[in-house]
């Protein structure tokens, strides 16, 4: 954010916007007022309450003041002098103060030093306490390019033991373009928003008899997180990868061995305890793989490297303030899997999952992703072995150069217990999301006494690669919904045609129809209530069902099917052997294509 | 076991036995010795140890007893004439003391009324404490089929408080074939073990760092339940079963509504409790089940039969001293199924259940199950709606006679909530399984509020079916694993052919057909240790593993493999084709043939 190159203009637009509420609502007092993400907003203290029927009003006036062409003047008024400008506003007033102590910096940081001084912002009417920088005058704001959004309470400096002031959000580009997509992209966010497709499109429901984070999958949902799970360890299977079952719990004390008692107890579910055992579910599955090698006994390095590969569901005990919808729940299904290798096989075991990673990503379309490298920094989290970092990094790089991989390094990102690389994919709205990770580590195989019997006789502790592909089944599956606003591939779609007779009297060669797309393995229904075609039609459209294949007279007599996409494409009527032809290769090839 | 015709034959063993250990022990004091399922035993304090060397001797006495032809001679002595015959056996004194006040009856019962007389037996010179009934006379046990088996300390009257006796078990039968035969399958039963074959298949394995009755799975054992999975959930898709998905736990209040929490609680895993929240682990679908139902809105007479299946592993707590290996497990994988459905439609529901389950079983070739209809008794326990039993108890009885389907009625032997039926397969060695269950429920529905709205307008509550094909896969696995001895059918083993190359010029070639084996699907290992192909071809045959496909210089020439079966049997060299199509076509039908 801070880099933001249109962070002034942002600014500058929050001033501006400010000047107007005054003008209009005179007696205001004001808050503050900074550049945000996309944006900016303003809190007040007004004396009626502002609606967004005052937006209209508020923008015309901005606009005055943006054609004014006013300077954004800069000055450095004394502590005193500061306090006589701001006589009537009592929220700058005790800014000021808290600036002079020092227990506020000019950019809102809580520690700084005593000050005399104070910075100011000056345009036209309005002067503002301000460490800038802003645009050079108001003209600079292009006064088709901004917008005013929306409202919302704010405590006065975040504490609800202080008044609640009104917020104004709005948002501020360079160009009338920029603004209109960025009004499309919050307009398409909401249409896309999965909680909302998810109900709509009968995928998923949450109750609060079950528990808040606890999503329960009706037949639809189900069916797309088994085709998303199973695509994945197909993948993972032909990759050489093996699964392995290690159930959803562990006794407490694998966790105190493991180290994740200490570190992760917070995010666990409340133990299960009885007299003579407490119980965790999993919130990981690495001590439970690590103890399945061990009890499997004595490895040889001949049988390395081993990959067990899992698709368990994992509990973590999120706040329920940071729940939402599949994008963050308590239940979560990575596709998880860890190698144990040698230090020697660290770049081929990178190497693989990294080509795993990438063929899944590209399925999905999520081909605009960015791999961030996260190496060690400077501080001391880090475990102490320099040869095993140096060694590591050079193979996470040489196995990302040799394949072509663009990415860009993080210094100091890295886990303590070895260096990682994370997928960062783009969505059709340009929103990122963080899905995969492959994480070398040097430290938890040691904890768990894990070995293995090395070429030369002597005993060795493995490596241990972290790799996940989609991540999470739900949480990618949330993104999946928002990306593809909810329209599946063919290959993924709960229902992938609806067959739609026109009158009841093809109801017979309705069902004759989705016995033979049944029998060829798709997922079919007849459409057979009594409505119009259509309703029929759009019924179907606003399920997002791939085809829609109407039957009249004409197509049984010719053992034929019309074919309309969900698009509102007509592919006119085609025989059945095309049409099935056509849907069976494109669901095997897994292509975003209906024709 | 009261109704076994062998029980004189084996108590009468048990008295012959226990003069015998008199006559070659002398001073050995006797506790009890009952008939039990196809055998006897009888508790003693020795005057010194007893091994199983002892019993060649021992049984060669109780030959020369039952060549005496001596007859079991019944009479009544009162309590005074009973502490004199055993004034040299404490613990029979124990008994009679404990007879004579009424505390302990005749058959071993612990209520039972005050007495001045003992029912007694004599054979020989051996009298004893005992309510019969005895064979004859000692001939009437055929010398030639019965054996001691084995040797185990119990504690007196079943307490630790009390002094540990030696107790000695034996077998005995009406031939010497009867008795061939059980130690066959005793020796058969061992060898079967599948806690033991787990281990040696390498398929799952149990660890304290986990927790009792919680199996860890090894790739091998995975990809078998993971294939089991698979043709369940393929064959339901089939039947038109739909798939939902529920997670793992619930708020403990869902368990309160439904009735678990006063019926089951017992059986639960202990709380998650934190402040504002308590969970249990789901020990049973049926109430995640409906709450989706409700979640899903109102739902019309049109939608139903609605048939929600799902591959979920829920928790039960059963008792430590109860776990045993996969048969008896804390985490258990059902196959579960709720079908909501109008009350006419629960016969043909049930007999898309029957057909569904008959199809799996006959798959596994469980082909010798009986059907258990388990109807009302007379007593209080069963929900009072006379119409509703009525009907169902005739939908259930038509269903089955319609498909042809033979049955045995128990009666009083339903569940609380309405009529079920069981499957009760027997496997290789006879022992009988109970696996699936298809159940009716007039109750719960009800309790957890689910609806529908009938044709004419009202509402409606749905009638319930459980159902389960194959009951739980980790106990299901444990029974197929002793039924077929580990030699899974070509379907589901875990490495379906090891490929042996001859010498190790022969690895490459062995390689290429791995690949084109792998291309189709097909699971295979190639076995390049430089080890004697006759060691390679024993190791392969030890797992189990179906084809040994050896290839030397003729079959790298000729593109050929060498086929041996687990069985030991050759099939000689084939084209790789021929291979290929064989095994496929062996696999796709889950055929339990390999040729």
């Amino acid at each position: 954010m801070d880099n933001d190159p249109l962070r002034p203009l942002r600014h500058s637009a929050a001033h501006i916007m400010a000047e107007a509420v005054l003008d209009l609502f005179p007696g205001t007092k004001f808050g503050i007022g900074p550049a945000i993400e996309n944006g900016f907003y303003y809190d007040f203290e007004l004396p009626r309450p502002v609606t967004p029927e005052d937006f209209p009003a508020l923008e015309e006036r901005m606009r005055e003041i943006i054609r004014g062409k006013f300077n954004f003047e800069h000055s450095t008024q004394t502590v005193a002098q500061a306090r006589a400008s701001f006589r009537d506003q009592p929220f700058k007033l005790e800014l000021i103060e808290l600036i002079a102590k020092g227990e506020l910096g000019l950019h809102g940081e809580e520690h700084a030093k005593p000050t005399d001084t104070v910075s100011i912002y000056q345009h036209d009417t309005f002067m503002d306490l301000c460490a800038g920088p802003h645009v050079h005058n108001t003209a600079q704001v292009p006064a088709d390019a901004f917008k005013l959004l929306s409202i919302a309470g704010a405590y006065w400096r975040g504490s609800e033991k202080n008044p609640q002031l009104t917020r104004i959000y709005g948002t501020a580009w360079q160009t009338k373009q920029e603004l209109d997509e960025y009004l499309w992209k919050l307009e398409e966010a909401k249409k896309r928003d999965h909680r909302k497709l998810g109900k709509e499109l009968e995928l998923f429901y949450f109750s609060d008899d079950i528990g808040p984070g606890l999503p329960l999958f009706a037949p639809k949902g189900e069916i797309v997180r088994y085709l998303m799970e199973t695509y994945v360890r197909e993948a993972q299977t032909r990759y050489g990868y093996q699964h392995v079952w290690t159930g959803h719990m562990v006794k407490e004390e694998l966790y105190k061995k493991s180290g994740h008692y200490d570190n992760y107890r917070d995010s666990m579910f409340p133990p299960m305890v009885d007299d003579d055992i407490t119980l965790r579910l999993k919130p990981m599955n690495c001590p439970s793989h690590m103890t399945l090698y061990n009890e499997m006994g004595l490895h040889s390095y001949r049988e390395l490297p081993l990959r067990f590969a899992e698709f368990a569901t994992l509990y973590r005990y999120e706040k329920r303030g940071e729940l939402s919808g599949l994008a963050r729940v308590r239940a979560l299904t990575q596709d998880d899997c860890h190698v144990f290798c040698t230090e020697e096989q660290i770049e081929s075991e990178f190497t693989r999952a990294l080509n795993l990673i990438r063929e899944v990503l590209n399925t999905y379309q999520f081909t605009a992703y960015q791999i961030r490298l996260s190496l060690r920094g400077e501080a001391g989290k880090y475990v102490q072995d320099d040869e095993k970092w140096t060694k590591a990094t050079a193979a996470l790089k040489k196995a990302l150069d040799d394949n072509h991989v663009e990415y860009f390094v993080a210094e100091g990102e890295a886990a303590f217990y070895g260096p990682k690389a994370d997928f960062i994919a783009h969505d059709a709205l340009g929103r990122s999301w963080q899905l995969s990770t492959i994480q070398v580590d040097f430290i938890q195989p040691a904890r768990l006494g894990c070995e293995y019997i090395a070429e030369d006789g002597s005993t060795k502790t493995p490596v241990l690669i972290h790799r996940a592909v989609t991540g999470a089944t739900e949480r990618f599956l949330a993104v999946l919904i928002e990306h593809l606003a909810g329209a599946f591939p063919l290959w993924l779609a709960p229902v992938q045609a609806k067959i739609i007779p026109i009158a009841d009297r093809h109801n017979e060669y309705a069902r004759a129809v989705e016995k033979q797309l049944q029998a060829q393995g798709l997922r079919v229904q007849v459409d057979a209530r009594s409505e119009r075609m259509n309703a029929k039609i759009r019924d179907a459209q606003l399920m997002k069902i791939p085809y829609m294949l109407v039957v009249g007279d004409k197509e049984a007599d010719a053992g034929a099917v019309s074919v309309r996409l969900r698009t509102g494409e007509d592919l006119k009527a085609m025989p059945l052997e095309q049409f099935i032809g056509m849907a069976k290769k494109l669901a095997d090839e897994k292509s975003m294509e209906l024709k």
